[in-house]
């Protein structure tokens, strides 16, 4: 029953020569999903944004940047690679290629120093972890370039391990509904004016993405007794924003443990579970967008459960 | 620069049919320790106990048992298996096999999973994971054959990550000496009566055997920065010992994280820095000894040095 939920992300912007991205169409973009060995479930369009759910994440295009996140043993790193080799390195104005914390490593297809070998070869730029070893710990790597939609745009993630109470046990039970999924994670009145495009997965799972001009949201759910896992990341300025989105999901999903990665975004714990933060940093790019890792933990002893192996 | 420190562990009971292990001396020994990737490198003996220090950790040899530990990418299962098929699964009156926290689990020669599939191949137990797969955890394997001498035993091991302070900084200083390290151990007064067989590693790294008498101790260094751990172990019963021997080593190696594991021993925090136990477990055995695991970190928050790649 083990699934990684964690996943690897990928934003590629490209430079004003190249026609549109979202003009390539779903062919293009189902091409370039298959090579992180998922697929395309669904389509949410606006004006500005073409979200597709996948079979592992989420892909977001615009006319001039993608966001595409994968989780499972998907080959993000591959689907990275494909585009590049397609547009010309000289045509990436700007990349960012993420690791989240895995639960077991092991099982994937490449570890991130591959990855980063790998994508060192078309791309220069520097590659970080962040978070110790035996701890919560992120792989981050960005291009050396950078162009002004970076430095003006803010993403939020929030990653939680263990989640407990109410709706984690509605999201492990057999009798879901994706309007019940939603109803329990607020969403409609914690995201006003979003569109969401939801999927639930047997025997469980959930995904949901959102657009609201050219603003998105998603949230991917494993709830898996042992070893479940919700991300919730946004392009919204939560700074700015007036719910206090993270602190509610917060409550709502109750995890033992989690992780804020902020892009120019800024701190604040208000309405967090008690916690413990463990260890945060900040860094700071030389192009000038800062990302601020902060991993925290509920301040409680928790009884462990010996899994029989 | 990295070295996984963390050590896998084999314990071994023969029946009483078996002539003294002892007795087979130091080749056949030799042999075994091979079959891990090890090479034994000194040799400390008293009237009842062999003790090896290793290339990567320990083996303590008695007459109707051992007890080895392998670190770095060892194959301690290897070793496992070439005794067990030397004597026969009927010999073994009890068996025990651990592999504890790793940094990169990804790097090893196998995963817990694949050990204990070659492994049950030979002797029927039941094995646990303790720990969640995002935090510190533990493997554990046991026979469910039991005998006297593992009911009467007691074993205490502290297994302490990325120390800091005056003797951690000793420890990656390029010069060290034996005495030096053992006198900020405080092995001595710590430990009275016992004899020690000490080695220093290039560029760092310690490793200490010591017995007493039927009682072991040993202690494994691997200092480096961002991956250092320390391991201490004995089968003294620290509960009715008079010095405060976990308390100490914590404050002298000022560890971020450690755990304990018992294997019939009682639980005593007092003296260790100021902590919180985010989790912990007891394991009764069905053959009725009781293994104990608690998982601790310091309460402060780290500021968080982003490792560049």
């Amino acid at each position: 029953m083990f699934f990684e939920g964690s996943e690897k992300k990928l934003e590629i912007r490209v430079t004003a020569d190249v026609p549109s991205l979202r003009s390539l169409g779903r062919p293009f973009w189902q091409a370039i999903v298959a090579c992180a060995n998922a697929e395309i479930l669904s389509q949410l369009s606006n004006p500005q944004c073409d979200a597709y759910l996948l079979s592992e994440s989420s892909l977001f295009v615009w006319d001039d940047r993608f966001v595409m996140l994968t989780c499972g043993t998907t080959t993000l790193a591959n689907a990275a690679l494909s585009f590049i080799s397609q547009f010309g390195s000289d045509k990436v104005a700007f990349a960012c290629y993420q690791r989240k914390n895995e639960y077991l490593s092991h099982l994937q297809c490449s570890s991130f120093d591959e990855d980063l070998f790998r994508l060192r070869e078309k791309l220069s730029g520097k590659a970080y972890r962040i978070g110790h070893l035996d701890s919560h710990h992120h792989y981050i790597f960005c291009t050396d370039s950078c162009c002004d939609g970076v430095l003006d745009d803010t993403t939020s993630e929030l990653l939680m391990y263990h989640i407990s109470g109410k709706t984690a046990d509605y999201l492990r039970c057999n009798q879901q509904s994706t309007e019940g999924i939603r109803a329990l994670l607020e969403l409609d009145s914690l995201l006003p004016g979003f569109d969401f495009d939801d999927f639930l997965f047997e025997p469980f799972g959930y995904s949901v993405n959102g657009v609201c001009d050219d603003r998105y949201m998603t949230i991917h759910i494993t709830p898996q007794e042992n070893s479940s896992y919700v991300s919730f990341e946004t392009n919204l300025d939560l700074g700015q924003y007036p719910q206090p989105v993270f602190a509610r999901l917060l409550q709502i999903l109750n995890p033992g443990s989690w992780d804020v990665i902020g892009f120019n975004a800024g701190r604040n714990t208000r309405g967090y579970p008690d916690h413990l933060c463990l260890g945060s940093c900040t860094l700071e790019s030389e192009s000038g967008y800062t990302i601020a890792f902060s991993h925290y933990q509920q301040i409680c002893h928790e009884v462990l459960i010996p899994e029989q192996m």
